[in-house]
């Protein structure tokens, strides 16, 4: 399994990101990444740090595309930047799959130009792999498309359930169409037209509307929305999760009472953190893409990273492209 | 002060209505609360209760809204229901402010044609009262107007901000809007419009654009959102805290040692549990309407309507539908 990652994108690179890679390598057996970037700092870095290097290519790209950058410049002035040298790897097939913690307009724009989407599909979605109570689902669109068309909420539909097959393993995954009310008639004119879409799709097991209030608490393992009320989902459940663990804290670390009360459920709160922790659950995948995309949290530190490749692999080891393409030519 | 009521309003009517009723009036002096409804049923349920009828006025009204029933039969078939009575008594000036916990579409339905909206306000807007870690804040609308243009936006920013300083007593509240992004540029077209309408709008104190990841760590008092977006909003928080408190309960009973720890940290949980307990911030003020509104969440039990009842009682105090009159005529 051949991984490309772009070594310079991300709030904590390239340091956090090799680091994540050289995990990646101690834990994932046959991997060979291919870190792209500049080349002599990413070898003086891992010297420095006595980082192994073997199981490791590095491939030079002097340039690099920043948070600031526009997303088109992965074509033009920043076509040789890590990102874009990384893109032009995974599509002369020197690679599985991508990997990138960068600018996501930019990861967006050079998957769907240089790499390409799936012949039939219409827009690339943004799928994160959340947690809920009851486990893992993904929801998508997180923000590649920020106004929507109801045949781009059905493609969503499929991508993600056939991520959630192939790729987590999970048999006739539920599809729900976040929404404002349960009932078929609610929302605006976008969700009331790709309920219909989303009923007559013989590809899905569709389950109807979910509110909000069902997203953390489970109950569907695929959740559909736009890319502006999935980005603003998926923030809002971050933004609770940071809060709680915060507020957690604080109650355990208060005074000597609540130290001792901290001691007595240490184990109950482990297992609850890494529960709910995005990182462990990698990057999102971006879906409709030829290839095998994973967009990382931009500020993922090594162990995300790492995980981040641990998806990429499964996502490059299942067939779920192919079965894409054969959903559509079924169409 | 005199609030009026719908008794047969919610999923948990009329007791728990009633029992709300009953601690309100226990604990707001000069209160005196119109409770309408099925006149001989409501005064039976109070006898058997053994609930004082004391500062009570009960209006008999025989028909009942249902959640099933069109929002508009409070103006029609159901013209003598509990809702459509209580609006009547609103509009005559025989009471000072209305809630009720009954169907949503409903009240904004009989708000809006019997009541009426504000002279220049174009849409009511259903304003939540969140927690936030930081304490709490408004965010608006939520629901009211799945479909919305820039200028709803504008004035829901303004009626926001008037609700916060007129009612919470909150300085100069930071308005942010909700959005995928924080710069300028992000999000669909009505966000990118709204943008420049409330940066230039010098009623209100606009901080830019918010992610969804801040609403719950707070940083601003007022959100501003369209109807769909700020109802998933409302609903993924409510989730979350309802994930929560289920998780901290299971962790803290689940063998003797966690027992321990519970009773160790019971303090800081209660406090925690109180902050963040949107019972305690009452119910939704329907804002634009030309009188004081409140719309009480559903599955309110008794104590959550009587913190509404509390919360219209604040309103009918304030003057802040003098503020939005004026602030209109400023423009």
């Amino acid at each position: 399994m051949r991984i490309v990652v772009d070594a310079h994108g991300g709030d904590n690179a390239p340091l956090e990101i090799i680091k994540g890679c050289c995990m990646a390598a101690k834990e994932i057996k046959d991997i060979t990444i291919l870190l792209v970037g500049r080349k002599n700092e990413l070898q003086q870095i891992m010297t420095e740090n006595g980082l192994p290097t073997d199981r490791f290519e590095i491939v030079d790209a002097p340039d690099v595309i920043t948070m600031e950058d526009e997303p088109t410049s992965v074509l033009k002035e920043k076509q040789y930047s890590s990102m874009a040298v990384a893109f032009r790897l995974l599509k002369e097939d020197k690679a599985d799959a991508f990997v990138s913690a960068g600018n996501s307009g930019a990861v967006l724009v050079g998957a769907t130009l240089l790499v390409k989407r799936i012949r039939g599909i219409k827009r690339a979605a943004l799928g994160a792999v959340m947690p809920s109570i009851e486990g893992p689902y993904i929801m998508l669109d997180c923000g590649a498309n920020v106004e929507c068309k109801p045949e781009y909420l059905d493609q969503f539909a499929l991508m993600g359930s056939l991520y959630m097959k192939s790729v987590l393993g999970i048999e006739n995954p539920r599809v729900g169409l976040l929404n404002n009310g349960t009932e078929e008639c609610k929302g605006p004119e976008l969700q009331q037209q790709a309920y219909q879409l989303l009923k007559a799709n013989e590809n899905i097991n569709f389950i109807g509307n979910i509110e909000g209030r069902e997203v953390p608490l489970g109950g569907s393992d695929v959740v559909v929305a736009d890319g502006f009320a999935g980005n603003v989902t998926l923030k809002v459940s971050e933004g609770w999760g940071k809060m709680f663990s915060g507020v957690l804290k604080g109650m355990l670390t208060k005074n000597i009472k609540s130290k001792l009360a901290a001691l007595l459920i240490m184990d109950e709160i482990k297992a609850f953190r890494k529960k709910m922790d995005y990182k462990e659950y990698g990057g999102a995948p971006l879906l409709g893409i030829s290839k095998p995309v994973i967009k990382a949290h931009g500020s993922s530190d090594a162990k995300a990273f790492k995980n981040a490749i641990r998806q990429a692999c499964a996502f490059a080891e299942s067939n779920m492209i192919l079965e894409i393409e054969k959903s559509l030519a079924k169409e």
